[in-house]
C-alpha cells in the first residue's frame, strides 16, 4: 500500500488501516482480523499482536474473545496491562468470562478490579470460584473490598446490584461557585464521569439534582437549590426491570439510590440501564421461544440442558393435545381426510394464539396493559380472534368446498377454525394476564400453555363437529 | 384523612397523595385515578382537573392518554398549557398522538413543537396531514420550521431524523476557562441540557470530546485539545438500530453526527437511544409471532388488519404441510393411531426449531454471530438437535412401547423425531442466517418458514417410515 507520507503518518495509518479491517461497516468483526490475531498467537508474536490489539477498543478486545478459541483467550491474556484487563473483563459475556477469570492470577484480578467501578467489580467477584474470591478480596486494598462486599449484600437484580456507590452530592445552602470550587479542588474523589450533582439534606437525602451542564451555565453566586430539579429516587431494593422502566419512561440520565430511610447510597447511571434493557428484552423473546440462552461459547451439552426440559414438557402437552384424537379413531378410519385437516386447524389457532400472546406480554412490559383496561383487551381480542375466525373459516370453507364438494366438511371445518381462533385469542390474551396478575413473567410458559390450548381445541372441534355433522 | 399540618402543607400533601394514587408501585396506572380523571372531564371540573393532572408528570399524561376514551382525550387538550402539551404530544404513542394532532389548532401546535427538541418537533410535523402540516409551519418562526424541514429531509429511522441538531461544539485551541466564560455568556444559545462537548477543527469537523464533568473539574488553563477524548462518529445516514447497537457496546452518552464530509450536523444522545432499543426489541417479538403491533388504541379492524395477512400465509404453509397426509391416508385407515402420534412428531419439531430461531435472531441483533462463526454455530446446533432428537426418540419410544407393544410402531415414531428435530434445528439456524445475508431482517417471516418445514418434515418422515415399517 504505496502512500505519500511521513513516517508519523504511516503509523497512524496502519492504527486506521488495521481499525478498518478489524470490524466491517455494520460493526460485525471481519473473520479475516479474527484469523490474523489468531496466528499471532499461534506463533508467540507479541509485536504483532500488540499492533492488532491497538486497533481495538476494550469492547471489541471483548467481543473478539468471543470468536477466539479457549486456548487462543488463554494465550492472549497475559498481553493485556491490568486496566485493560479490567475493561475487557467488564465486557466479556458471562460464560466466557467466568472461563476467563480461572485463568487470571488473584493478584492481577484485584488490580483490575481497582480500575473499575464498584457495581462492575462486584459482578466479578461474584463469579469467581468460592476460594479464588477469598484470594482476590485478600489482594485489594481495604476501601475497595469493602465497598464490594456492601454491593454484594444487595441482591441480584436489583437497584442496589446496578447502582455505582460513587455519587457527587452537596448540600442545599452551596452555590454553583462554591460547588465548582470544591469539585476542582477534591478532584481525585470524584468519579471518572458524572451527568448530575445531587443536592441533599443535613440527613443526605436528596432533595433535588443539578446536571452539570446547568452548572456550567449557572451564575456563581446562584444558590444550589434555587437551580435544582426535582429527582426521581430509586430505592436500593428495586428491581432493575422497573428501574430501567422508570429511566426509559422519564428519559433519565442518572437517577439517586435511597435506602429505606432515605439516605443517599449511590447512583444508577443511563449506560447501565442500556445494558438492562438489551438484556431483559433479549430475556422475554427466549421465554416466549421457550428456551434460556446459553450463550455463544457454550458447549453442546449445556446447550442440550437449556433446551430439553421446555421439549420434555412439550412432549407431554402434545400428547396430551393429540390424545382428544385417540377418541376420534372410528371417525379417522371412516373419513381419512379428517386425519389431513385437523392439523390446520390446530395451526392457525396455534398462530393466532401466539400473534396475540406476543401483543399482550409487550404491552404488559410497557405497561400499556393493566388492570386499568384488562377487561377492554380482553373483550378486544376476542372479537378480533371471532372476525379473523370467521373470515378465514369463509375463505377456507369456499376452497374446500370447490375441491371436495361436501358441505358438511366444509361447514364442520370452517366452524372449527372459527372456534379455535376464539379460544386462541382468548388464551392469549389471558394467560400472560393471569400470569403477571401472580406476579410472575409472562413471558416463561405462557406459550407452551397457549399452544396446548389451541391444539386441544383445534382437533376436539373439528373432529367432534365432523362426528356429529357427517356421520 | 386527618392530619396535623398547617394549611400550606395540606397543599403539598394533596399533591403527594394524589402522586401515590395515580401511580402503584410498579408504575402502572391506578385504575381509580383514571376514573377521577374521567368524572372531572365528564363534569367540566377545570379545578379538579388541574388539581389531577397538577401531580403528574408530562410522560404520566401521554401515559393516562391511553387509558381514556377519545372524546375524554379531546376535552382534556384544553387544560394543557402549549409548553406541556408539546411534551405531552411528544411522549404519546403514534396512533393516539395521530388522532389528537387532528384536534389541536395549528397555532398552539406551532407553540408546543417551538418548545421542543428539533428531532422531535420533526417528528410530530412528520405525522401530519398534507394541509395541516403547511398551516403549522407557516405559524412558526422561521428558524425552527428551517430546523425541522432540514430534519425532515433525512431518512426515516436514520441517526439525521434521530439527532438534535443543538450541539455545544469548541475550537481546538479554547482553553476550559474560555469554553466555560463563552457557556455562561451565550446561555441562552445552548441546548437545555448536555453531556459532551464536541471540539471541532477550522472546518467543523469534530476531533474529540470533553464530557461536561471533566469540563467542570478541570484547571481552567488546560486546553481543550489536551484534555478531549476520541469521539465515535455516527454518519447522517447511518441506521437507528446500528447508532444503538454502538451505543450499547460503547457506552456511548452522546455522539457527534457528521454529513459525509466529516462536518458536524448534530448529536445523539442515550435517552433517544434508550427509545430505539425497547423500539427495534419489541419489533423482534412481535415479528417473531407474525404480528405487527396495531397499538393499545387500535380498534378492532386494525387489529384484525395487523393479523389476518400472517394468518392467511399460514393457511397456506399448513394446507402445503398437511397435503403431505393425503398421501398417506390408506395407511392411516389402516392403523388410525398414526394420526394420533403424527402431530406430537410435528409439534416438538416446531418447537425445537422456534427454540433454535429465537437464540440465533437474538445472536444476530448482538453481533455474536456473524461471518466468522456461523458455520460452527450451524454444525452445533445440528448437533444439538441430534442430542434432543435422540433423547427425545429413546424416551418416547420407550414410552410408546410400554403402552402399545409395538416395536415397529415406536421405532418409526422414535427415528422420525430424531430427524425432525435434527432437521428444526438446521432450519432454525440457517433461516435467519441466510436472511440477515439477504440483509432482510432475520426476525421477519422466518418462524412461519421454520414451522412449515418442521411440520412438513415430521408428517412425511413419521408416515414413511411407518408405511416402510409396519405395512
Amino acid at each position: 500500500m504505496a502512500r505519500e507520507s511521513d513516517d508519523l503518518t504511516d503509523v497512524t495509518d496502519l492504527e486506521e488501516d488495521l481499525e478498518d479491517l478489524a470490524l466491517d461497516d455494520d460493526y460485525a468483526f471481519n473473520p479475516e482480523f479474527v484469523r490474523m490475531v489468531a496466528d499471532a498467537l499461534d506463533r508467540g508474536d507479541a509485536e504483532r499482536l500488540r499492533e492488532l490489539l491497538g486497533a481495538l477498543r476494550a469492547e471489541d478486545i471483548a467481543d473478539l474473545m468471543g470468536f477466539l478459541s479457549a486456548d487462543d483467550r488463554e494465550e492472549l491474556l497475559p498481553h493485556l496491562d491490568p486496566e485493560l484487563l479490567g475493561d475487557v473483563i467488564n465486557e466479556l459475556d458471562s460464560e466466557i468470562r467466568e472461563d476467563i477469570l480461572e485463568h487470571v492470577a488473584p493478584d492481577t484480578l484485584a488490580k483490575a478490579l481497582g480500575e473499575m467501578d464498584s457495581d462492575d467489580a462486584a459482578d466479578v467477584v461474584d463469579d469467581l470460584e468460592d476460594d479464588k474470591k477469598a484470594q482476590v478480596l485478600a489482594a485489594m486494598p481495604e476501601v475497595e473490598r469493602a465497598a464490594i462486599e456492601t454491593t454484594l449484600a444487595y441482591e441480584d437484580e436489583t437497584a442496589g446490584r446496578l447502582m455505582q456507590r460513587e455519587v457527587v452530592a452537596a448540600p442545599q445552602f452551596w452555590t454553583v461557585g462554591q460547588a465548582i470550587d470544591h469539585f476542582r479542588r477534591e478532584e481525585d474523589d470524584l468519579p471518572e464521569l458524572f451527568f448530575d450533582v445531587y443536592v441533599v439534606d443535613p440527613s443526605y437525602r436528596p432533595v433535588g439534582a443539578v446536571p452539570v451542564s446547568h452548572l456550567l451555565r449557572a451564575r456563581r453566586e446562584a444558590p444550589l437549590a434555587q437551580i435544582m430539579e426535582p429527582v426521581t429516587e430509586i430505592p436500593v431494593g428495586m428491581d432493575q426491570e422497573e428501574v430501567a422502566y422508570i429511566f426509559d419512561k422519564y428519559h433519565l440520565i442518572s437517577a439517586p439510590v435511597v435506602e429505606p430511610g432515605g439516605r443517599l447510597v449511590g447512583q444508577v447511571t443511563v449506560d447501565d440501564i442500556v445494558g438492562v434493557i438489551q438484556e431483559e428484552r433479549e430475556e422475554d423473546i427466549l421465554a416466549l421461544a421457550g428456551v434460556s440462552d446459553a450463550g455463544r461459547d457454550a458447549g453442546v451439552f449445556g446447550i442440550v440442558r437449556s433446551r430439553l426440559p421446555w421439549l420434555l414438557i412439550n412432549t407431554l402437552t402434545a400428547a396430551l393435545a393429540a390424545s382428544v384424537i385417540r377418541g376420534f379413531e372410528g371417525e379417522i378410519v371412516k373419513l381419512a381426510i379428517l386425519a389431513v385437516l385437523m392439523p390446520i386447524v390446530a395451526s392457525l389457532g396455534g398462530n393466532a394464539g401466539t400473534q396475540t400472546l406476543a401483543v399482550a406480554v409487550r404491552a404488559l412490559a410497557s405497561r400499556e396493559l393493566s388492570a386499568v383496561n384488562a377487561m377492554r383487551t380482553v373483550t378486544r381480542e376476542m372479537t378480533v380472534g371471532a372476525l379473523n375466525g370467521a373470515a378465514l373459516a369463509v375463505l377456507t370453507g369456499a376452497v374446500l368446498y370447490a375441491f371436495f364438494r361436501d358441505g358438511g366438511l366444509s361447514l364442520a371445518f370452517g366452524l372449527a377454525l372459527l372456534i379455535n381462533l376464539f379460544v386462541a385469542s382468548l388464551a392469549g390474551a389471558l394467560v400472560p394476564l393471569a400470569l403477571d396478575r401472580a406476579g410472575r413473567d409472562p413471558a416463561v410458559s405462557s406459550s407452551v400453555f397457549v399452544t396446548f390450548v389451541t391444539d386441544f381445541t383445534g382437533f376436539f372441534a373439528f373432529l367432534g363437529l365432523a362426528a356429529l355433522i357427517l356421520l
